[in-house]
C-alpha cells in the first residue's frame, strides 16, 4: 500500500515566517505551494520549491484568495471568474519556478475560505474545474469526498483526490470542522493511528464519538498546527509500521 | 523593411482603468503585459492576452518593481535576488495566461523605474538575464541601447531588443528623459516622422537639438501618453508610407 | 428647508484616477472621504480634504473593506472585530488630514459591501457604531432606513442619518438594488425631480412601478456614476427651485 | 537620572507573528507602535496601544514606507510629499487607537529604511519635521544625533530625541552600521553595560574598536533581535544598577 501525504508549504512573506518548512519536508510527499495571494512572497516560493525538488517532495499550487491580511481564511464574495483568473496567475507563478528547478506540477489545491467556498459552490468549482482543465489536464484537485468540487469533479473528469485532514475534527456528515487555526496541541501517536485507520478502514471518529466514512486519497497535515514536524514525523512512523509507503501522486493519468 | 512596436498594456487594476488597449491593439504587434506588481489584475491580464492573440499581437511580460500606489515608478532598493523571483513569478503568470489562449510568450520588458534601475546597475541586470536563460531562451529581453542591461545581455549571449521611445525627450548621450507620466500633448504628425527616421537614419533629435544615434529594434509607444492611441495611428500611417512593415518579432533565435 | 448632499470622494489610487471630485466638490455638501483600504492613497486623501475645506464641505470617513482589486464592493467574512478596528485605523487617518487643515470630523460612512454587510447584520453594526462611540460622540453614521445599522443606532443612541440614493433604483421594500457599479446614463432632470420628491414628499417609485416611502436626511450621488457631475448639478438645481438649501449637516448633537 | 528606552511594537500582520511585544513592554518606558504600513494590522495596532496603556508604556508611531513585503528595510525613491502624507496617515491611524484609549500620542520615528533615507536627506527631513510641526507641536521626533533630521529638527524648533542603539554595532563616525536584520545573539551583560556607559560617560566602541561618542536622549533596543526580552531585561537591571530610571519622555514642552 502506499498513500500521499501533503501539507500547505511556502506561507512566509517577507520578513514573516509561518510553518516549518525544512522539518516537514522530511516527512511528505507533495507540498501545496502558496501562491503569493494568501501568503508566499515570490523568494518564499522559489525557496520552498527548490527544497521540495531536494527532498523528492512533489509540487502543487496552493491558491487562495487575495488577502494576506486574514490568510486566505476569510471568505471574499468574489466571483467565479475572478477566482479563476486568480487561479491561473497563481498557478502560473509556481509553475514558472517548477519550471527553473526541473520539477513537474503536480496538483492544485485550493487554500482556506475558498477551499470550503469552493466545497459548497457549484460555479465556484466549475471555475475552478474549467481553469485546469483548460490549462493541463495533468494535473489534480486536491478536496473533500464529501463536497461539490469532488462530486462536479468526477462529472467533468476531473483527477480529483480526496483529502483526509490528520489535525482536523470530523463531524458526523464526514466534513471536517472549519476553524481559523488550531491552536491545542494534538497527541502525535493519536494522529497517527487516525491515519493509518482512515486510509486501511476508511473511517475516523467524528466529534460525536461515531464513526463515519472518509475518503483518503491524500493525508494531509497542516503545517501551522502546534508541533506540526512531530504530527508529521508520527504520521509517517505510524504508515511505517502498517507497510504504507509515502509517495507522491505523480502526474494525473500517468503512473509513477 | 520591418519593425515591431510595442506598447504597454493590462496596466488596469480592479475597477481602475488606465490605458486605451483596445485601441492600441489594433496598431502595435507587441504588447508587454503588467505582471500584477505595478499594476494589472488577474482578469485584467487575461483579456489582455485574449485580446492581443485577436489582434495577433505577440506578448510579453512586463514586470515592476512590487508597487502599486507608485505603479513601479518609484526606485525600490531591493536585492538583485528578490528582483529575479518576483520576475519569474511574473513571468509565469503572464506565461499561463498566454498557454489558456495557445500564444507563445515573445519577450521580457522590466518595467518603470526597474528599467532604469537595471539600465544602469550590472547586478540587477545579471540577474534578470539569468532568470531568462534560466527559465527559456527564446525569450527577448527589451531594453536601451546604452544601457548596462543591453551590453551585458550581448555579452551572456541573451537577445536583446533596443528599444527607441517615440514619446519620450532623448538628451545628448541618447538616453531618455526618464519621467513619471507624460502630460503634454505631442503632435501626432511629428512623432510618426521622429519614429521613421530613428528606424531609417538610426536618429533622433535630443533636447538640445542635436543629433544623436539611437538603436530601434523595437519602437516604444506608451499607452498612458495623452494621445496615445492616436500617436500610435500616425506611427503606423508614417512607416506605412516608408514601407515599413510593423510585426512582432517572434521567439528568439526563430524567423517569424 | 434644506438638505445634506453627499458623494464619495478620493478614490482615486496612486496613477489610477476614480470619479470627478472637483467637479462634484461644487455641488455637495459632504465628502465620503475613503479611508485607503477599498480606494485611496494618502496624498489623495490630503488634497480631497483640502478641496473639501476649500469649497465649504464637511468630512466624514468612508471606511471600506480591505480590498483594493475589489474596490471595497466584494463581501468580507470579516470578524466584527476586525471591522471594528480597520474603522478606528481609516477613521485616525482621515481625521488627521482634517487636523491638518483644521476641518472637523463629521460622519462615519461604511463603503459597498461593508455598507451593505452591516445593514443585515447586527453583530457588525454594532461592532461600527461601538467604535464611533468609543472615540467620538459628535460624529453621525450614514446608512439605510430600513437598515439593522439604522434601527441598532438609534436604540443605542447614536445619531443615524438615513440616506435617499438619487442614482441608485429601489425595490418594492424601501431598499436599493445593489451593483458593483451603475454603467446607465441616468437622465439629470428625472434624477433631480426625484430627489425634491424624497424630500418633500417621502416617496420613491421603486423598480415595480410603485411609490415606496423613503427617508433622506442626507442625499447620496456616487462619483463614480456615469454624468455624475451632470446629475449633481440637476440635483442641485431643482433643489433650488423647490428652495431646499443644500448644506452640511454639522456635528452630532449640535445646531450648524 | 533617567532614560527612556524605546521598542519598536505591534509589527505583526494578520496570522504572521513578530518580536514579542508583552515580554518586552514589562522593561520599556516608550513603544514605537507600527503605522501598518510596513507591519502592524488594525487589530494588532489596537491591542499594542491597549497593552501599552496597561504596562504605563509610553505611545508613538513607527512609520514606514509602504512595503509589507520588504518590512520597510528598503529605500523606496517616493517623494518627500509622498512621504509626509504617509506618515500622517499613520500617525492619525493610531494616534485614534490612542484616543480609544485615552492615551497621548508621544512621538513619531520614522521606521527602517525611512530612518535612515530621512538621516541623509534634508527635503525628506524636513517634510517629516513639517509635518509633525504642522500636526502636533507636542510631539517628539526620534532620530540619530549625527543625522540630517536631527540638525534640521534644532533648527526647525522640533523636540528632536537622539536615539543610542543598544544592539547596532558603530562605525567610527558614531553611526550605526544599517542591517535588514541582526541575527546573531548578542551578549545581554554587554549590551546592559553598554547601554550605561552611552547614559553615564556618552560613549560608545566602535568596530574598529575606538571610542567614539554618541547621544542617549533614549536607548532602542529592536524586538526582534534574537534573545531580545532578555537583552531588555539585562538593560534594565544594569540601569537599576547605576541609579537611572526608566521613564518616558512625556510629551514634548512639558514636564512628566
Amino acid at each position: 500500500m502506499q498513500i500521499d501525504l501533503n501539507c500547505d508549504m511556502g506561507e512566509s512573506f517577507g520578513h514573516w515566517s509561518m510553518g516549518h518548512d525544512e522539518g516537514m519536508m522530511r516527512f511528505i510527499s507533495s507540498a501545496n505551494v502558496a501562491g503569493g495571494f494568501h501568503a508566499g512572497d515570490p523568494t518564499t516560493l522559489r525557496k520552498t520549491v527548490a527544497l521540495a525538488k531536494e527532498h523528492g517532495v512533489a509540487v502543487g499550487v496552493h491558491s487562495g484568495y487575495r488577502d494576506l491580511v486574514g490568510f486566505g481564511r476569510r471568505e471574499i464574495n468574489a466571483s467565479p471568474e475572478e477566482i479563476r483568473d486568480e487561479l491561473i496567475y497563481q498557478l502560473g507563478a509556481v509553475r514558472e519556478f517548477c519550471r527553473l528547478y526541473d520539477v513537474p506540477l503536480q496538483h492544485v489545491k485550493p487554500h482556506g475560505a475558498l477551499y470550503m467556498a469552493a466545497a459548497r459552490d457549484e460555479d465556484l468549482s466549475r471555475a475552478i474545474i474549467e481553469a485546469i482543465q483548460g490549462l493541463d489536464p495533468g494535473l489534480h484537485l486536491f478536496c473533500m469526498e464529501g463536497s461539490v468540487t469532488y462530486r462536479l469533479g468526477k462529472e467533468m473528469g476531473q483527477s480529483v483526490v480526496a483529502e483526509f485532514f490528520a489535525d482536523r475534527a470530523y463531524n458526523d456528515e464526514g466534513q471536517i470542522v472549519f476553524t481559523r487555526a488550531v491552536t491545542e496541541r494534538l497527541d502525535p501517536e493519536e494522529v497517527g493511528e487516525r491515519v493509518v485507520r482512515a486510509i486501511t478502514e476508511g473511517k475516523v471518529t467524528a466529534e460525536s464519538g461515531r464513526d463515519v466514512p472518509v475518503a483518503s486519497d491524500s493525508v494531509c497535515v497542516h503545517g501551522d498546527t502546534p508541533g506540526a514536524v512531530g504530527l508529521a514525523e508520527a504520521i509517517v512512523e505510524k504508515l511505517r509500521e502498517s507497510s504504507i509507503e509515502v509517495r507522491p501522486l505523480g502526474r494525473a493519468g500517468q503512473t509513477v
